[in-house]
């Protein structure tokens, strides 16, 4: 049984403890941490785990023997700097940090540790729907994939959301699963800024059309759409030499009514990737007496940061951006 | 130029007529008849044909090189067998004739005529979604058919609609093209009566499930559903041996819109099947040099009849009832 | 944490010792009996529990909180009636025993008890795509059903598999999960032979089309096929009064190739109900704290038994055939 | 009864000559004339028509009311304005002529001449796919529409199809059809070049991504892949503000079989616009009595000229390239 502390006990924060508790296998959440008392408390009465009002406290204690970080961006680099001091195994809730430059901080202290200890939390890896087309893509049937289509579709958004926020909230999924699925890194990105929809608003671009150039030449587009009303509608296509591949839609049943053939489009990201969610902590738990990442690593984290910000860039020049990290891949990560 | 001459013409007429003036190549309306003159002259005023007060002296019309029949049902074995004495081609709008005996009357007459005159107006075997399941059939590639699985759904009828018209004015035309589509003919039938929709009436049984068996021993369901609400919704599925076809969907556009992803369904036979018309009317002109009848002839509009008549009676009994003709079927058909 | 001993550790036991062990939450398989002795081995092995050479001492197990009965059909009844007598808990892979009879003594000896006691395996309850269809019944959006359309294709079967084996083994599902999602009960069945496919041998009618009429007059048609070769094809569409629903298709990508836009259908019934076992093992223990059968319980296995028996029957018959229960359904179970 | 002249009678010219002889109302062929005789002399064969050796001459003819434009795009130029000359209605298929600078020649010759008397063959805005998606925008169910998915795929093509004419015998149906869908002009263009199949060839970046932008800000994506293999695929989804509307995918069975659920892709751009020719033609013929063009005009034909341009521009540069024209679009064509 791994003994997992939580730091961070939001509503997400709860919602992987409820997880680790009550569906997870072979794990046990024995602590929790949050800076708000109330949050603390609500956690602790989901799972039964000890409350540390000191996060770098949970981190040490001897019961302790995995961390889960769900705290706000910004407050994740301490926790991980610390987890990898003591050599603790972390899941930690994307982003892994809000900066590249700590992002390699981060990276830095992992290979200098020289032990694989921390899965960054892009869930969709792990969703049925994404594995179907990456098992198509890897039986080679298909030849080599040439280009990407997507969507990232959402219904609304509230006022605070603004441009860049489509990057760093929206895409970020995009960045870390398309460079997974292709086995592939990013050169280059640009962004497009179509007409704006009128549900938008004054510091808000949306829609925008985000284009990736791969290493291997792989284009991708992806649409984000944050005010698309109609729902949460992830698209993913792949155009390869010998065929296309586009992933399945979520399955609801085909209704006939009022002159209509209709099925489901989900609203809600939590709904649609749901399973994704107890798949990826399963896996993370599983993989933890092998003591290997095969999920999304600080690498992963990394990339996601530079690619992200890159984009950020495009945003605002609207020239094609190149996607530089600041060193190579460290072979650790190979 | 083929000149025709048209008796009957209220809408179906009229709608006719306007097909074989403005649509259908190397045909002409020079004549039309009706007894409601009225409509004779709305009629001339569509193609400028002369308008005949009598029907027979219309069809003897020197001018008149073949005859449309689309007056109602119990009004067509006169024309049809002055046609078949004067020897001139005759497209007839189903029924063919309202009894099973007046069919075999038009049969026997046309038999003994010894020339091919008689096309019945089952227009959907001219549906490029039939024909297309017809040409997979025949391909081979499926082997044997084995079950068809049909729907004939309309959003809803009149409260004059009663049990047997789900008969003569609705599976009627399944009748006619299932064994077209099989290349087969009826053995015996059976009518299946479910619960009865909140939208029917004392004197209608809705929805009922008719099942037919060939003689191959092929078996046949068909919902026959006239209050469905949602939409003129007709389907058809052939299970084989080595696959199944289902008939294509009329294409209109996907649409995302309001947490539903969803397509049209029509509401009107016409609009369904407003392509089937043409091409049925065109094809029956194009033979005409020939001097053969391709579409459905005289003993299939009189095969309707039989089984229809079965199909009543079953309605009645619950029981299987089998499909007799009166005769062989005649070689000068086979 | 719920002590669960597994009677029958064959194939289909050791999958679901598989599941209990690794991922169902709150149960621990602690007593294996098998009179295969290497099938208990085999099963000790992956989860740990004690070996019984007697099924019955197992049930009396201090340590054994529930019994999980996998054994073949004809054996179910001896261990049920004990577990009963022990006040408790069964899961009984279905069926629930191999006539009505026998099932009925299952039923009376658990009113007797006066605890609800034993959940039959018809795991179709729990699967998503029926589950789906169900609450949109439930929600009143689309009045009352009338017809049920339903298929259960699979590739092929062996040598061995014969005519009644088509409602014992395979439709037997579709008999528990449609008058559960329906929440009726049958009142008369029967069956149409069609034409049989070249890929039958001498003592198999395959395919077979089974009708069952509801007491609240629902027609239900089941197309069982199973050498269709092209898929193992678990279709189920709901036609209501305002509108039909269609049990989702299992998701996969759609794939452009070779003149052919494509998905793939499932081949087997162990993935396609993959997660429904899953599901139905989960809730099973789950309500095990509340002492509540929310599953099939051992009333439904009676029915089931009795509507198989009229199904037999009626292939034999070609008549429609009705379906007696021997008792009233005893107030217990309502 | 418009008499037509056909000056072009290749295979191209052959088939509109079958079309206007054969399915097109109102309309007959009484002239041909072709460089090469045998041409001119298999175009005669199927319409009966005189035979010029002159087009010149064609065109003067008296008993031509009407011209028909199928010879080479280079050839254009001259015959067009030669019929503007004599007042005579033209449909010339596309492009107008192969430079923008000869494109604006003759529009400025016809508005000189001071009436519409020119239809640039882009028939996909008489395809039904196309036409279904502009109803559904006009209705304005789904306010502004801000971005296009479009593809244009083909099986394969020959080693002498080089980069620049994914431009001029591709994706130009998408220039115009896509700025008339839309009722908007373009403002830049971009073209991506994604890594290269391995179906290509040294003067041919297959696939491209082109980028439109509208003056009123829609972003427009084309995906352009003639050596796609799998088929002829073109499809286009308007992303509105209140939904999203995607073009219908031919109509074609549903086959289930070798474990696949799938339907038919059109391999050949003849068959998928079969139809589209034939309503192009016709309502060009039925426009003459009054005089209108409502089809692609001859501004819509320079349009597409000095957008190929700034395309095959954008391939060069890798840049974001204008379109400029020459003149303020007229008013005679507003």
């Amino acid at each position: 049984m791994l003994k997992v502390g939580v730091i961070g006990c939001g509503g997400m924060g709860r919602d992987h403890i409820d997880r680790l508790t009550n569906k997870i296998q072979g794990v046990e959440v024995v602590a929790v941490s949050d800076p708000v008392a109330d949050n603390a408390k609500l956690a602790a009465a989901i799972c039964g785990g000890k409350i540390y009002e000191d996060a770098n406290a949970l981190i040490e204690a001897q019961d302790v023997d995995a961390i889960f970080v769900v705290s706000p961006g910004f407050a994740h680099k301490e926790p991980l700097l610390k987890a990898i001091e003591l050599g603790k195994r972390v899941f930690c809730e994307k982003p892994l940090a809000t900066t590249a430059m700590d992002c390699l901080e981060i990276v830095n202290a992992e290979v200098k540790a020289g032990k694989h200890l921390i899965q960054t939390g892009f869930m969709r890896r792990y969703d049925k729907g994404y594995c179907q087309v990456k098992e198509a893509l890897d039986s080679g049937m298909y030849g080599e994939p040439l280009m990407l289509h997507c969507t990232h579709r959402n219904p609304e958004v509230g006022e605070n959301y603004t441009t860049p926020m489509a990057v760093h909230d929206t895409a970020i999924h995009e960045i870390d699963v398309l460079h997974w699925l292709t086995d592939d890194e990013y050169e280059s990105v640009q962004v497009i800024m179509p007409r704006v929809t009128k549900y938008s608003h004054g510091k808000l671009n949306d829609p925008q059309i985000m284009l990736l150039r791969t290493k291997k030449g792989i284009c991708i587009d992806v649409e984000v759409f944050v005010n698309c009303k109609f729902g949460y509608d992830i698209q993913c296509e792949v155009v390869c030499e010998d065929g296309s591949i586009k992933m399945a839609e979520p399955a609801y049943p085909d209704v006939r009514r009022d002159a209509k053939l209709s099925t489901t489009i989900d609203t809600d990201c939590f709904v649609r990737f749901k399973d994704a969610y107890d798949v990826e902590v399963q896996d993370w738990a599983d993989k933890a007496k092998d003591g290997v990442i095969t999920g999304p690593n600080a690498w992963d984290g990394y990339l996601a940061a530079v690619t992200a910000d890159a984009l950020v860039k495009a945003q605002e020049t609207g020239q094609i951006e190149p996607v530089v990290t600041a060193v190579e891949k460290p072979d650790f990560y190979k």
